[in-house]
């Protein structure tokens, strides 16, 4: 049987300030990106979160970001030397690791957030300096990259491991990129083609293209968006779907297996 | 021989902004409180702190603080409720523990910051909050508290060792207290008295008060300010003096010593 | 006829994050307080906030805050000199007075947030600090305080213009100071006894207390939560049920009042 | 006799934090930049500078950024909204213009900082952002800008007074840019070519460029590094020989003169 992870950022809101239904969507995802205090979330939010997920068996990441708390980690920022997002990045990551295992309930990933993971994935330096961020914290972390994308060459390069990335109501180029937001058809509205085109992804191994292409894929996890109205209902509706075509929904990782890994 | 450590306040520089002269205190001092990003320091600073302490043998530690970097750490911040302070702190030490290991150099101690620290100082619960972060992270951090203070017996309560710090430069009432700055005579000017006064608590294991009594203490480290003009050079004059005296400079605790201690 | 003023905290959003019904309670209100980017707001909330109010006839004013978005300008913050209270009341409330007259609906007001609001109200030097930075930037600008506040008090002595502001559901002690939440019988339930509450102090010029004194007020204004769920419907209420008791709604001052008494 | 005007950033320290040697430089300079809080500075570091300026008879304008104290306003930003920066700049002139009044010593003129002025100088839509900023705010306001720059023709096409700013250490390419300072002979090392390149612009309205050509200029302020080692002696150092060659130096524009040129 196939199996599939369902990812989504959680753990942005900050001080009196609440984003998202992270307590609806604890009990529909797999995996749970937690921001790390950059573009959102606070060390009382992180620990709440965390403790969220470890009560449903949800698997908890870092989802690390550009310091920019106003632009909610969208703003492209450029003209800061590698090192120094570097060293923003091994900061943020290090946080939420030990916070998590001070709750028993390790990180087991990294997904870059907003703008960051947007230029990282076109921009192979950019993509070197996350790569090598986390396998300075921990090289046993899972790093959650698009496919074709710079972000997951330098992690394959560098032998860390991945876990492919794909999204259920967005169309692809010809090249694999995600279509942009504002091109005809970018966007997957009817709930139907959207859990086709995660089975085609998931059990073809291909990606259709706007172009017609299909190119070889092979997912580990579903982006789910907490952020739009309804997006609980929505994403509810897609894990019901996948699970009547027989998939199996699971975290692609779990502190319980990391632990098992290591042990080998 | 009697042996004391020099710990002293760096990382304090901020982006653009530099504050206190780390380079030379470094040559000086035996172990770095290093500012975790809430009142002073940011990712970089860290970096550049942390590799600076390494090559040169000196002990890194986690420095934390109320969240406040406008006010540099030194407002006085009441309100918060006691979880909350304490996930600002596992956040905190978390950040520089990972980082630190990345480099090869891990932290072995944490030291709280201006008004956190001297509220905890008074506070039993507060004080508890800060004992309590600490073991959630990493129990074998030794913690430099201050001799009577609320701080220490936390932390001897909870079985989490302690490093006692005295002040060469400042007189203490007959509770133990660091007497209050603008009291007559609460700060010692004559170098030669700062000296006498370590060597009585170090030699003698007592500690003079400012009404003619002697109290017991165990000091570990002694307080360096790095802040104030000529700081790097008042500090190697009280070095060089205890060293004269016949005194050892060490850290309390290496980042070797944590790993044998942990392999007994 | 007898004339009252609803004021409510608004503009306390913050980019990405939104916060209070702002849309629904402007159409209540007749004043509202803007928060000036310290402890909430940022510069495009409060321009979207000014256009909002100005669209409605609704009156705005400066709320300042200690400097503290994580807490909301809710945490007790102390050991700033009053000169450093001073400079950021001056920032804030200029920052909104341009961009209010910018957007061609001045400020008439101030009403200071949180923490600050509570610590001024009760510390005359720090009442002071409010009261100096108010007339440092615009002697017409009227402040919004509580009676028998020390706040009150330095305004009336500086001869700056108060708005008296009373609670619709909050009992007073026999000191006029408003019950503290935790103690029994603190909090209005029943609305009707609100009413009656505003009716007694608007009409009668009489604060009944809650040892059962009546104590002389003479109240311009009156405190619409915003933040609570449900907000906006109680505030609804209360404005009908004041309306229906023959009160007349009305700002305690409007940009367009402070030039008719300008120009007297 | 020909008069220009030296302008230099100012009031960029923040709480505990001080960059430039800001007492120094004022005895030199004729205008003051000083930072609104948002890249560098803070209302308390606002006032002093003010004051400082104004016990020298230095003029004072806002030095607006984008909102990015880490990076000190250096990083450049895109993927904001024209209207958002625009409430920012309204918002920090404001804030400034405020408080400059407030202590009896008006703002004269903006000029933007960093990134945000390197990015308006090439784009046109961005410099009608801080063009039409400025103009909401006070349209008696000056701009300063470099010559051939969007920013100078938005002010000169929306009919806001400019001063072109000009530079003595650095060359000029054919198209009147700035020549990039990685460009052999980029900077100008030798003091007397410094002055002869100042002399040339304000006598003969010409500017030399790096390829032999000489555009036409009209000088009102040359831009003095405050930032740099031995800034002081090195700004000094120019004052006096542009006085020795005839030039007085005095304020393009101060409160006074803004004040005469309203009445008449």
């Amino acid at each position: 049987m196939a199996t599939i992870d369902l990812n989504c950022d959680m753990g942005e809101s900050f001080g009196a300030y609440t984003i998202g239904d992270d307590r609806a969507l604890m009990d529909i995802v797999t995996t749970a990106n937690i921001a790390c205090g950059f573009h959102a979330g606070d060390p009382s939010v992180m620990r709440d979160t965390i403790l969220l997920a470890k009560a449903r068996g949800v698997a908890v990441g870092a989802h690390p970001s550009f310091m920019d708390l106003y632009g909610f980690g969208r703003r492209r920022i450029s003209g800061e030397r590698p090192e120094d997002i570097e060293a923003q990045l091994i900061y943020q990551i290090s946080a939420i690791q030990g916070m998590a295992s001070a709750l028993g309930w390790p990180v087991t990933h990294v997904k870059t957030h907003g703008s960051l993971g947007n230029m990282a994935a076109e921009d192979a330096a950019l993509a070197k300096v996350c790569v090598d961020a986390i396998r300075a914290v921990d090289s046993r972390l899972v790093f959650i990259t698009l496919p074709f994308s710079e972000t997951m060459k330098a992690a394959e390069a560098a032998g860390l491991q991945v876990a492919c990335e794909v999204y259920a109501d967005r169309r692809y180029t010809d090249n694999g990129m995600l279509a942009p937001r504002q091109m005809e058809g970018a966007v997957i509205h009817d709930p139907r083609e959207s859990v086709d085109q995660v089975l085609s992804m998931l059990c073809d191994k291909t990606m259709p293209t706007i172009g017609g292409k299909r190119l070889p894929v092979d997912p580990a996890t579903v982006c789910i968006h907490g952020d739009t109205p309804g997006a609980a209902t929505t994403a509810r509706a897609l894990r019901t779907q996948l699970t009547n075509a027989g998939i199996a929904i699971a975290p692609f990782h779990t502190p319980e297996r990391l632990h098992e890994e290591k042990s080998l």
